[in-house]
């Protein structure tokens, strides 16, 4: 066990994020106590029972974090302000709590909202991590060996709070940056929301043609790469929207702009902007894949 | 070598699709002369020579497809008509033509234009495989394996020809259908020449946010699936998108408006409108995906 393991965590949500970084902290030896997760449905706690994410299970939130260190958040972003309440009572008074939600404006203002002055050891994070997947059966441990996470501090928050979740994050493998909770927003709106909105509205779209069976028979390769994200969670996208929407309506109306100089350059059969647009594309992804090789 | 194996083939244009047909004819010992290859870049040409995939090499058309029994147009979209007018004078009486082109509208007006009578043993064709690379030494001949071909014949095609195509795809373990020019542009507009048109303009938006850099380093997983395919040749979409442009307009404007309605959920924050816009579209893709793994 390394010296500073946690004695006692709690896991508010069990599913791919929550139980991945859990088995990841126990890898690296970091949990020296129990892990007592907390959800609505008593089978996923039961699997992750069985599978080593959690010592002890409750559909009690107040239970769960009764003396807990590390209290992490990992419901879906439409939960959060909901779990908060249910926890706030019954907080150690040094309890670090931490999250690990796709959008973070919103959850800094519940935070405020609803701890007051404890929000100060609240440490808002998102790991930039997870696949279309979801559930306790699907956590494992290395699902953050080099990924990136975000925190989301203020001036008001604990230093020693936030050293501390950048640590926690660092000994499974990522790399932690923090930037301000509007920075972060926007930068995913762009990277991980806008794309899941064109994925969600192309399958959509294709799904309402009048020959829908046959149209996916004859769905090519560029189909399936570009929609491979559409199976993730409905309802966590369903709050990701809800909860980043000034920066995603942005990043979509910037988006439709774009695609509409493109549909007029169709239209005009404007032979030269059309090579413009696809060589700068082609050239910025192989950039962006020559960035993420180095 | 299997009984009616090709004597002559000449190839116009030796990349991925054409160069890896070949190499499958082959393995499949339906070739027993030779290959012509025909193309703008003598090392290209050199590169398909050192690969076994033609035996002869010309830059001149007319040459090419003197005494060929199968010429094969495997050039881009927009230079199919000048192709067929530098061999017009010197095709064989009894010559079959195809094309591998990923529209076939256009292909088909050029055809009636330029070959006139000769126009009936010419078997439009496109095989739905490819990746984004090009060029003779990108291809394999298992490309097409499992991989279906649409061929696009209609009431005035030679019967023999088609068959003779039709065959010759099969051959190499691709699933060939069948149907008119007009519909199989609007299948292909949405599944994949839409797509790639989503594709590079994502990038191309990104490319012009302010923190560039910074959006490239924080893309996640789903940016990166949702991009592949915007390395493909440039100016082998160009030309797509001028040869298609009225099926891929159609196809566009129904993704706006649907586009468009998402982003009216999302701005009106109609948190069941975005569940079932999400659930529809998981359900919809779990369902393609079961039935391309079936």
């Amino acid at each position: 066990m390394a010296a500073g393991a946690l004695q006692s965590v709690a896991l508010i949500g069990v599913g791919l994020i929550g139980g991945s970084w859990v088995l990841a902290l126990r890898e690296a030896g970091l949990i020296g106590g129990t892990v007592t997760g907390c959800g609505r449905s008593p089978e996923n706690l039961e699997v992750a029972r069985q599978c080593g994410i959690i010592d002890h299970a409750t559909t009690d939130p107040q239970r769960a974090v009764r003396g807990a260190e590390l209290v992490v958040l990992a419901v879906p972003l439409g939960a959060v302000r909901g779990a908060l309440e249910a926890i706030r009572d019954d907080l150690a008074d040094d309890a670090i709590v931490t999250d690990v939600g796709s959008a973070k404006r919103c959850v800094v203002d519940d935070a405020r909202l609803v701890l007051g002055d404890a929000a100060v050891r609240f440490v808002p994070g998102h790991p930039i991590a997870g696949n279309e997947k979801s559930g306790a059966a699907a956590a494992f441990p290395e699902l953050f060996r080099n990924r990136r996470v975000i925190l989301t501090p203020d001036a008001d928050t604990d230093k020693a709070a936030a050293a501390r979740v950048t640590a926690l994050w660092e000994s499974v493998g990522a790399s932690v940056a923090t930037m301000t909770a509007a920075h972060h927003d926007e930068v995913l709106a762009a990277t991980s929301h806008l794309p899941h909105m064109l994925a969600y509205s192309l399958v959509d779209t294709l799904s309402r043609w009048s020959d829908r069976d046959e149209i996916f028979a004859y769905a090519a390769g560029g189909f399936r790469d570009f929609t491979r994200i559409a199976p993730s969670d409905p309802e966590m996208w369903r709050d990701i929207c809800l909860a980043n929407r000034e920066a995603l309506m942005e990043a979509m109306e910037r988006y439709m702009a774009d695609l509409q100089e493109l549909r007029e350059a169709v239209r005009t059969g404007d032979a030269e902007r059309l090579e413009a647009v696809f060589s700068h594309a082609k050239a910025t992804r192989d950039r962006f894949v020559a960035m993420l090789e180095s």
